[in-house]
């Protein structure tokens, strides 16, 4: 693991992006996805997530690798590690299952970094939170996010049913806020998790590389 | 500094609260505020401040000290570093000034830890962001967010006029959003600085010891 204040970012050009087959969700509905979870639970106990936070550079300001699934919803590249599976080596597997590309010889040397959050579900429901909440003894998932630091020069190998998006600190952060219409949300695009990242983040210094 | 993954908290009840003479606010409105920090700006450069997070427990869960000006606003116990000041001593100064007691023997060892966030201050105007927006080549302050590591007892003055508050976690979290009425805030109690401390605090392990 790599720890520092200071995080070197490169600009976007220097990457380069190529596809691979796709990557399909394992589950089509929310539904299914809960269910999934509670079957899981059952077998192996408290749900274990790592994602990954790739930072990249654009006119001087750092933004983030999402990967977007159809139109609307975005994820940042990692999945749950297996029973027993080291953190560090769970998340590396599962950027080259995400990023990398097929070839081993092109897939980043991925350097994982701090951890800058852990997230917490309290039950077989969408909503986690920054802590386990009082009196919950059974969280049902523990998620991480671990800064990774990349090198000037990496291929990323996106799954054809994904797009690799590099949005701004800013656009994350201006995306907290939820604007309610009748009390329905309106906006939630990258909800609590990814939006709170650039608060996360801001104890960092990001050197800006420029070529 | 002190840096660990783990923090210590101790029962609320473990610590011993007294006051002492009030630390009267410098200014009475936002506007005044806003016009003092121009006038120190042009005296001094980009002002500086530097706050603590002071970390308790009750029912199992963190809590975290602010102090209460009036019936709504809080806020962290800091303030502004003078020019040149270190971090850490101008931190150690400000929390004696806002709660050691006025015998030195009495005031906390301060211990502290991480520095868990930075905001910046873009334009003599309320709003904060956790970067430095592009295109801000010269922003008006700089505020860092620290972990303060308490001992198992101390011993705090509170002056007078302000009430020292535990406030849990997962309220500070639930005050993350905003409620709109007819476009208009209705609910912003802590602000953005002090509603997403939970988010950046969530890395850490909290060490619940109880007498």
């Amino acid at each position: 693991m790599v720890s520092s204040q200071v995080v070197n970012t490169y600009p976007l050009s220097s990457y380069t992006f190529g596809t691979k087959e796709p990557k399909m969700e394992k589950d089509t509905s929310v539904a299914d996805r809960l269910a999934r979870m509670k079957v899981n639970y059952m077998k192996e106990g408290m749900r274990t997530s790592v994602e990954g936070i790739l930072l990249v550079q654009e006119h001087n300001h750092p933004h983030i690798l999402l990967l977007q699934i159809g139109n609307t919803f975005c994820k940042l590249p990692g999945g749950r590690l297996k029973p027993g599976e080291n953190e560090i080596e769970g998340l590396k597997r599962k950027l080259t299952s995400k990023l990398g590309a097929n070839s081993p010889a092109l897939v980043p040397d991925w350097q994982i970094g701090e951890c800058v959050a852990i997230w917490w579900r309290p039950n077989f429901e969408t909503i986690m939170y920054p802590y386990c909440p009082p009196h919950i003894t059974k969280p049902k998932e523990c998620k991480k996010l671990f800064l990774v630091h990349l090198s000037e020069r990496e291929y990323f190998a996106v799954p054809k049913n994904l797009k690799l998006l590099a949005v701004p600190l800013f656009e994350l952060y201006d995306n907290v806020q939820v604007w309610y219409y009748s009390s329905f949300p309106l906006i939630m695009r990258y909800g609590p998790v990814i939006s709170t990242i650039p608060q996360q983040l801001s104890r960092f210094q990001f050197k800006m590389i420029t070529n």
